[in-house]
């Protein structure tokens, strides 16, 4: 970076959010440069403001060549779920260096954090929320409040009993308009939503979306009061599972992003799935293989063999996105798996009928009338085929604990085209004098 | 509905959360069923939060036989978000009668959202939000926050000048903490983000997503604040759009969920789709065709058609997923074209190259060295070009202001099959001498 381009680019970081100033670093392309860039943010609260932003290779490479001490520094103003997340991208050891140089109330705070998996309602939640005991006043709250200076997101106030277990919720207005000698326990609401520590983040997600929440809490086993999950963290989890489950659903599993890993860590996380489907095409191509004198004997079988084995797999892809995408958003449950099985065959079929009779047509004007038939007829069995496996298959790995995007793409994809082919060289084979 | 069952259902359903009545009441399948669960439901506040929660079908469904005046009634305890949303699905005509029959402040309200497109920021926007004028004290703020009871999610409170022009915001929090006689105007944070009435939804998502907010203020274009977006309507833009986007990926384009529009409905929408996918398989089975000569002399080419034709178009999905995904939250911007390009084109030819060296061994084994060389250099060319188009296809596309999900299923899919058996029979015809 030239002299000049520095003093300018520093006056533009000061002037931006830190969402903003992370994008910034996040795309740029060389280690060195995101390290440069991140020096130039001023004032060390703003610097950790970026960080928290930052994704997790950026946050690696930003603080690569720094101090134990100067990270320490850089984390002393966040949040500890924000400090948890920095943490989590740096080894192990790193982490617990730098904790054991912050100030010990924060630092255990955070350590509380860190013990539960990144992706569970401890995970993600935040230690520092606003909690009263049962008995306090209303014009302590609005003292305690005034004093509060770290919690996050002050609109609900949490009460809870002698043994901090959450017995009740009220919203800040709540206490402007009660006399200020009235109890907590006199105004709040007793039945309050939460969700265990252990609970998957998705799950989460999905009760702050459907509640219109702006805020959970989350207790401990014995209902203690652990933390509470914003819902701009909620945000960032509903996004972050789409873009998962699309990417799983296209094969390119647990790339989180497209300009940061190497080339080469890329091509590794992508190819099993490519791997898979080489083989299952493999076995398609053996299945002609088998078929080879059908094909010799009449040529113009090889004219629908791409028609033929893409469609499946297409029509298949269709419905297992849906049902993937539902069983995602609470849109479809297990329960409706019936239901919506009929339906998916029946639009298979639909299409099926749709689809078949256009190719009887062409196949008729292209070769001959019986040729026509037969591949329309294996293309309407095809889509029946693929619709049901589709919508089958997700609702068979989700009931056995598997992510049912992973299936989506590979297995039902090649399934569908090997099937196809096999009924359509199948039946060709069948009425090969007819087609002679 | 048997007695009994009526007489539990509606005591299961006065305890439930109308997120979950409404929630049951989607998952039923006849109207009929619907529209008897939500005349259950007891109370016109909590049958209209019913209903705001409910998707359009079920909203249609459950509306049809009810009077304007009985519509009007159950909308009345409602946001004029809410309201606005309602409305949206019921025939304009109606729509009007509904809200001719409600008070005037309220429908006025309501038909100022109505007025803009569903997926604008005024079109989401609720126009019951808190704003003081900047002369108001901290004194007065707190007496009339007390008194405002149908505002939504007063944290921030919006102050605006003589001319109703947003000029600053406040949290509730800080009104708590400064004197009482402190004017807003003195301890307003004036640099407020807003968003215009006239920006896309999804937009106004990744705003608020990324700058953490709970809610952001809508201007008019003279700057007037007409309105406040709430996060949790922010978290409802970001599902669905995420949902659309994979839709459309699938070729689904549009159809909102599983289990609601009639099988006919739905095939009519996904068809086109699968119509653009006939069309470029049977090119493809066109071009075989024209290639016929070479595959009736060595019969060992059909071995591999299947892997040509399928791996293409897998390695492009995933370059295109990564991209479309990537634009949508923002990761990837267009002006990363460049080395989001070269990065894609690189990742391709790696696995190009572990795949055709695999391929050549397998093609080696099964039939002859020179087939598969043959067979492992098509492939890394196919994958060469696959990616390449991958990346490009969806930045042209969005350039031109057209959703770069819709072209990721069809164009590049099938564009990569054409391409990959193109170059496969080629080779393998200009080598023909070798292969027999």
């Amino acid at each position: 970076l030239r002299r000049g381009a520095i003093t300018n680019l520093s006056k533009m970081l000061g002037r931006m959010h830190p969402a903003d100033a992370a994008r910034v670093i996040t795309h740029l392309s060389s280690p060195k440069e995101k390290r440069e860039v991140f020096e130039l943010v001023r004032g060390e609260a703003k610097r950790g403001q970026v960080l928290s932003e930052l994704n997790g290779d950026s946050i690696q490479q930003v603080l690569a060549d720094l101090l134990h001490s100067d990270i320490a520094w850089l984390l002393k103003d966040l949040g500890p779920d924000d400090v948890a997340y920095i943490l989590g991208f740096l080894p192990e050891e790193r982490g617990k260096d730098i904790l054991a140089l912050m100030k010990t109330e924060d630092s255990t705070e955070v350590a509380d954090i860190l013990k539960y998996p990144k992706d569970t309602a401890g995970g993600i939640m935040t230690t520092e929320f606003f909690s009263l005991p049962e008995d306090a006043t209303a014009q302590e709250a609005i003292r305690r409040l005034q004093q509060a200076t770290d919690a996050e997101m002050v609109f609900y106030i949490y009460v809870t009993d002698k043994d901090e277990h959450l017995v009740g919720v009220l919203s800040l207005r709540q206490l402007l308009t009660v006399p200020p000698a009235t109890p907590l326990k006199n105004i709040m609401m007793r039945d309050v939503m939460s969700v265990a520590v252990d609970m998957d983040q998705e799950e989460v997600a999905r009760q702050v979306a459907s509640y219109n929440l702006l805020a959970i809490p989350v207790v401990e086993k014995d209902g203690k009061l652990a933390g509470i999950i914003t819902v701009d963290d909620v945000v960032d989890v509903i996004r972050e599972e789409a873009t998962e489950d699309m990417l799983k659903m296209a094969g390119a599993i647990e790339e989180d992003s497209v300009s940061k890993s190497s080339s080469f860590g890329a091509a590794k996380l992508r190819l099993p799935w490519l791997f898979t489907n080489l083989v299952g095409s493999l076995l398609s191509g053996a299945i002609l293989w088998y078929f080879r004198m059908t094909l010799q004997e009449v040529v113009a079988i090889v004219s629908f063999i791409p028609v033929i084995a893409a469609m499946g797999g297409n029509v298949g892809l269709q419905s297992s996105t849906l049902i993937i995408r539902g069983l995602a958003t609470g849109v479809v449950e297990l329960s409706d798996v019936r239901t919506v099985f009929f339906r998916e065959v029946k639009v298979g079929l639909l299409m099926g009928l749709a689809c078949g009779v256009m190719l009887t047509l062409v196949g008729w004007a292209w070769h001959q009338a019986f040729l026509g038939m037969v591949v329309g007829t294996s293309l309407v069995i095809a889509f029946l085929v693929s619709t049901s496996m589709a919508t089958i298959m997700p609702v068979v790995l989700k009931r056995m604990g598997v992510d049912p995007a992973v299936a989506a793409g590979p297995f039902v994809t090649t399934a569908n085209d090997i099937t196809g082919i096999t009924i359509y060289l199948s039946l060709a084979t069948l009425f090969l004098d007819h087609l002679r």
